[in-house]
């Protein structure tokens, strides 16, 4: 193609190629969606790369698509229509830490975990835990989560400012650097979670916090998730400031067991972590104890030393790979559903009863103290009737969440997978939706395909 | 006008007037803004009340502008352009309290206490308080926030769901009940601190929490403003879950206690309040006692008993009052800037500087740990001068605070006085508002005047 030509002008040497490899790299994400090939991948080292590449698309009418490492699980990075995949991997500055402030300011390629060790020279830690070492830009444009949002909130929550450019080159800022602020309309909301549909980010500020005294580790065994559902809710409702409440269903323990040389009992279980002052937290499990077992838990155990609690989290953290790995030539489908509490439990009972009835293998497992659970199915994507049988559990759960209030993606994101869903969820909210993206992206150049 | 007639014709009886009275009413708020009278009040009693009256005005173009209790302090409630002021307090009922879900569903017209009676019931509270008992309605329609939110968050944060009106009458829930959403564009963000500017609210689910088991308020005098900021960034930094840190200065103490009939020494304070277990609070007390006496704290007094602590708070809450019931003749302006933490001091004592140079008398009271702090300057509407200075030194602070990355209103919303700061404040990004109010409200009725 000519314009690749064009384009390969337009930017310095070596950040422009159509190598087959890297465009095949950039094809796809860790979902089990149809892979697309872009049509050519850019490498920005500085905004003014990013609007000269989005300049150049916008007058020609190609796609762009901003790609950070590729971990999303809707196909969000899948360049649907071709055009230009934009990888941020050389933007990956942490540009500045204000410790006083508790703020970090970053490029969109910085990890999370690059950001951490980092943030660690400080004292300071960023919160939030997808499982995946996503990168900020990613974290910020799906509005991810994770375990510890029950306590620190979501990505959107941690956001105090995003550089955006525009479908039309326009720079802009969406916010400042103070905690908060009541000024004009708040775009850093709509753009967080906008998945590289209304602008592309070039820079992030975030809030950052201090690095808790004492951190403790804990799980607990139940008859039932039922009662891990009600155990849950107890928690929250003495206001326990848990830090992580994780659910993990009988059939994900043994997957976990098998997989990370873990002995846990093979029930459904609760894994707990708490933050704060060392007789404070001692006071928490305490009490999360106490609760645990009003609703019949038979083993609550603390995990003291910090290779125990390292060996939790990592086991937890594993688990969809763990599913992956005991599962060769499948794929994994994860289904997302965010629930009020207290629907949760009929929820997930009902989610085990669908992957029982059928002939798909699958775990569930939940950042419980949101109502946000996945159950991750194991399918074959080549194999038409595992497709359908998985598509038919996803949409029966998705319509059992909504029936609740509750949203087809509690962290996901959109992407492919959720779109379908999105008149349903939103009803005449959707059309707006649409508009807004009519406005700031008149000639839908901006990841088409995805959200609306 | 005819109009009115035409319009008094589409509602039930007693739900439109234009007695003088209530006129005069809705002309103001709690501010030094010039009032204007609407040309109708309307008392609306459900959503197809509203949805008849925002069509109405459409078709003719008349501007509409929601009213809560009049509490806002930048004019938000004043019809700049005369036409119908909708006031909320007919639909003012607590739908549904969900104790499980910690959401309540409420109309717009239910104010803060009003919810906070209600919620006790079930060991439940609303945290976000302002100090004024405001409506819901306004609280999301400016974003407020206060004393607590340096725990808890702003309005934006508790807000799960709005069902809004448009100004073509359309009505959409921009949101659900579930705590967290990747789902769609973050329309619920958007309008919370639209001002009634983008949408009119009909009804609002809420983030609700569980009463904390242990209360513990605390108040530390200090020899500068400066130690006192470095006190709350020590606090912060230790990842001490602070629920209310207030600054007051030592001119806005002698006030309190003329006003209040207490004994607080005269010098720059900080107020606290923890929320927590027993155990945890007496912990994180006795360490931030540590933090402020390394600052030179020369007295950390614990409020144990409840009477002491509800004077401790009520004496604060008051404070605005209390400059403005001990300076007859005389009306306030609350500058509102948020700074990022690192700058604080700074602007404070810049602030206390450019109050003592001036003719003005005036406090200094800050929710610190958000950066956000209050100059409240009195002075006689009437008297240009006087208005002058007090111009004066509001620009000064705005512009000091944004210099620092700040924002010119943290809680109190733009409204009529800080729209003139839009611009420098947002660049770019105000064009972006400005085109999104061209496409909700291509007419312009939605409250004309406010915002951009």
């Amino acid at each position: 193609m000519n314009w690749i030509n064009e384009l390969k002008k337009r930017l310095p040497e070596g950040q422009v190629t159509d190598n087959p490899t890297v465009l095949e790299h950039h094809s796809k994400d860790e979902s089990y969606h149809t892979p697309r090939l872009p049509d050519v991948v850019v490498f920005p080292r500085c905004r003014e790369d990013v609007v000269e590449v989005v300049r150049f698309a916008g007058e020609r009418e190609i796609p762009v698509v901003p790609f950070g490492i590729g971990s999303s699980l809707e196909g969000h990075v899948i360049p649907e229509r071709g055009g230009i995949s934009i990888d941020f991997q050389e933007m990956n500055q942490v540009l500045e830490v204000r410790p006083e402030d508790f703020l970090v300011r970053v490029q969109p390629g910085v990890t999370r975990t690059q950001l951490n060790k980092e943030l660690k020279k400080y004292g300071l830690f960023f919160p939030v835990d997808p499982g995946a070492d996503a990168t900020l830009g990613g974290m910020a444009a799906t509005n991810a989560s994770g375990t510890t949002s029950v306590r620190y909130g979501v990505t959107r929550d941690q956001v105090r400012d995003l550089e955006v450019v525009l479908a039309d080159g326009r720079v802009i800022h969406t916010g400042g650097a103070s905690a908060k602020s009541s000024s004009g309309y708040h775009l850093t909301g709509l753009f967080v979670g906008s998945e590289g549909t209304l602008g592309i980010f070039t820079e992030l500020t975030l809030r950052v916090y201090g690095i808790p005294e004492g951190i403790l580790a804990a799980r607990a065994t139940f008859p039932s998730v039922h009662n891990a559902v009600q155990t849950a809710v107890s928690v929250l409702s003495a206001g326990i400031p848990v830090a992580r409440m994780e659910l993990v269903d009988a059939r994900s323990i043994r997957q976990l067991n098998q997989f990370s040389q873990t002995d846990y009992p093979e029930a459904p279980t609760l894994f707990f972590e708490f933050h704060g002052n060392p007789e404070g937290l001692q006071k928490d499990a305490a009490f999360t104890r106490e609760l645990a077992e009003a609703e019949g838990s038979r083993g609550f155990l603390f995990e003291t030393d910090s290779k125990a609690r390292a060996t939790l989290w990592e086991a937890r953290h594993n688990l969809a790979y763990a599913f992956i790995h005991g599962t060769p030539g499948k794929k994994q489908m994860a289904t997302d559903v965010c629930v009020p509490l207290s629907r949760l439990a009929e929820s997930v009972e009902n989610a085990r009863r669908l992957i029982d009835d059928s002939s798909l293998d699958g775990g569930i497992v939940g950042h419980i103290g949101d109502g946000n659970f996945h159950a991750l199915l194991m399918l074959d994507p080549s194999n038409p009737q595992e497709v359908a049988e998985a598509d038919r559990i996803h949409a029966n759960l998705v319509e059992h969440a909504l029936n609740c209030g509750g949203t087809c993606t509690g962290e996901h994101g959109v992407g492919i997978g959720k779109k379908k869903y999105q008149a349903r969820e939103h009803g005449p909210a959707y059309e707006v939706m649409k508009e807004i993206k009519q406005l700031l992206d008149p000639k839908g150049i901006l990841n088409p395909g995805k959200i609306v």
